[in-house]
């Protein structure tokens, strides 16, 4: 039997950083992935770190790469009616975003494990969790390729697996509370060979529905159009996806978009879930294992990334001092983040898209949004403080 | 045939507040309403004065009972969770409101046409407005009693007489574009012989419900609660109302709720309503004839009052100067701010009531909203200019 402090399933940002934070703490820990190196290195997922975020990742050491490439923004476009309009983040709270893929974040994490020579595990199979009622929780897997199952012995299990994960599975029903939102929408995004047409992020409300213009560096840019939840990427070629974008992020001066190659395309569906049980027994769920946001708020990752910060905390106090109240405390800790950024989501979600029983009432109450937005300093500060990061409690 | 300048159907705040407005510009105007002077003087509605409405009663000699009786709140509670949490209008946009019923307004304006002997005729009867597309629209009617019509020719015609007037019901159904939305719940309303049980209004969330303390005088409490759309006030005694409110407005540390008799009960129904219409011809519509909102944010008679603060300024170019032009934009101006009004009585009504399809996801977005309203500055901050009123611009 191998034996570990803390035994992470999954190798996403959450059980990355996890991993870091508690080798810089000098708790030990195994990563088990199910996926290649490659795979995470390269799947497409948020690109947005709010200030917070990176912090975490400057602090311990994992700033370089991302300083160089990332694209640090000081604000975001909102655009209705055919109109454009800025919200300064750097004005209204102090506080700037990095757009900084995900996968990046993942690339550098993983360098930072294996410099140090740390268990990271990939392509390992049939993993299961047991025993999380004891004070000897135990991990269950096969090696890549292996016949033989290992047991990995542990203090804590982090179930870092996503929200498909066999973590959250583990725990029984009844001790499960889960709350869920389906979006009646979906979004089509792309990623294409063409300079970003706007330095910044644009969110655009319109009667079409959603659009969203962001990008991954200063030549690739990366798009996004609601569409119908079961949509067929079969029914969009490219030109109708570029013509679709252009109609939608229209403006009465004449705002042009670059297009150009698409490198990938992708149905992302948009979905609300929280686990209210983000522990059970030596058992801490942490990033979309426990949650998901839809993604207009550009909130996943950065939820996943205040999880383990807490979770590292709390195994930190576990360790130096015998002292299991922040453990006890993780569940609470995170939710109110959590609930919060499932708050802020749905407002974003729902001031944007138009759903197939949207009333011309509820149009007409999202341009007043908008429009309130726009004029008010307050709401602007509201939704700058929630984009760019709400503080840490 | 009689003449005027201005005839105004409809003796509620809008119309009898435009009627004074006129008076102090020297231009003359009569007001014609269907419900006798005991009526409009009496019936309960609305209590809640925004800065901005105290601000033009006062401005124009209206406000020496006003700021006698009225209470003025620096503020407002928020209750959920069995916490109360205070909204300091004062301190975050140096605002406050003005707690006095409207019928009281409807008094001081009754008092003040009066006393100028100003044309306000009541109890009229077969109330019809015509020749709208012509400059010179004509207002037909019988004087109570009277088996004769009296014709009386006007420039401008004012439709103030509510939601269920004959102004709006007078505009070709082509030129109408309404939008509405129906809430499905109402609100069970008390009015209550007994000191309020706290200084300044109380919005709580609650899992059964909504309910709202809110008072008229330092010995009479007006009190609200959630109920179905269709409720019967038959299944309502006293002593399940008091009750009721007692277990919605509970507290952890033991909140007392003052009961006795009660004076009055009714059930108010919650509706959005929109005409973008406020204007056909030489007809202006004005209040609720154009526009409901739900009763959550307080915002009905501060809209009539805005309103009609900009009809009279058009009105007074319109003859100062033969300038047509704020007429004309009589109906964006409005419209911008109900609009917003009509997003921040949504908002507010969606935050604390339950409906009946509402899912826990809801609920848990419900009280998350509130959370992060209780540690956001900004999020107070634009609550509260809400409520206490955006500026007019």
């Amino acid at each position: 039997m191998e034996r570990t402090q803390v035994g992470i399933v999954g190798a996403g940002p959450a059980g990355l950083l996890l991993a870091h934070l508690l080798h810089l703490r000098g708790i030990e820990s195994v990563v088990l992935e199910a996926r290649s190196r490659t795979y995470i290195e390269s799947r497409l997922r948020a690109g947005v770190l709010e200030q917070g975020t990176v912090d975490v990742l400057t602090e311990t050491g994992l700033g370089e790469r991302m300083h160089r490439q990332g694209l640090v923004h000081e604000g975001v476009f909102l655009r209705f009616d055919g109109r454009t309009h800025r919200i300064d983040f750097r004005e209204l709270t102090g506080k700037g975003i990095t757009v900084y893929g995900q996968h990046e974040v993942v690339r550098d994490l993983v360098a930072a494990r294996l410099a140090y020579d740390g268990p990271l595990r990939f392509e390992v199979e049939d993993v299961r969790v047991e025993d999380l009622d004891t004070d000897r929780p135990r991990i269950r897997y096969r090696e890549h390729g292996a016949s033989q199952e290992t047991e990995l012995a542990c203090d804590v299990i982090a179930g870092c697996d996503g929200f498909h994960g066999v973590c959250r599975a583990a725990i029984p029903e009844r001790a499960l509370r889960c709350f869920d939102r389906e979006f009646p929408f979906a979004w089509l995004g792309i990623l294409a060979e063409t300079p970003p047409s706007s330095r910044e992020l644009i969110y655009a409300h319109h009667e079409r529905g959603f659009a969203l213009l962001s990008m991954r560096s200063p030549t690739v840019s990366r798009l996004y159009l609601q569409c119908a939840p079961n949509e067929s990427l079969d029914a969009w070629s490219d030109d109708r996806i570029w013509s679709e974008l252009a109609a939608r992020l229209a403006t009465r001066d004449g705002f042009v978009l670059n297009d150009g190659p698409i490198l990938q395309k992708g149905i992302t569906p948009m979905r609300a879930f929280v686990c209210e049980t983000m522990r059970h027994g030596r058992l801490f769920l942490a990033g979309d294992a426990a949650h998901i946001v839809p993604p207009t708020g550009a909130k996943g990752m950065n939820l996943a990334v205040a999880d383990v910060r807490w979770l590292a905390e709390a195994v930190e106090a576990f360790y130096r001092r015998g002292d299991e109240s922040l453990l006890e405390q993780y569940h609470e800790r995170c939710l109110r983040r959590v609930w919060k950024a499932e708050r802020f989501s749905s407002w974003m979600t729902s001031t944007f898209h138009r759903g197939p029983i949207s009333t011309d009432f509820d149009v007409r109450i999202q341009l007043a949004e908008l429009d309130y937005l726009t004029s008010s300093v307050a709401a602007q500060r509201s939704l700058a403080e929630n984009y760019a990061g709400l503080p840490f409690q």
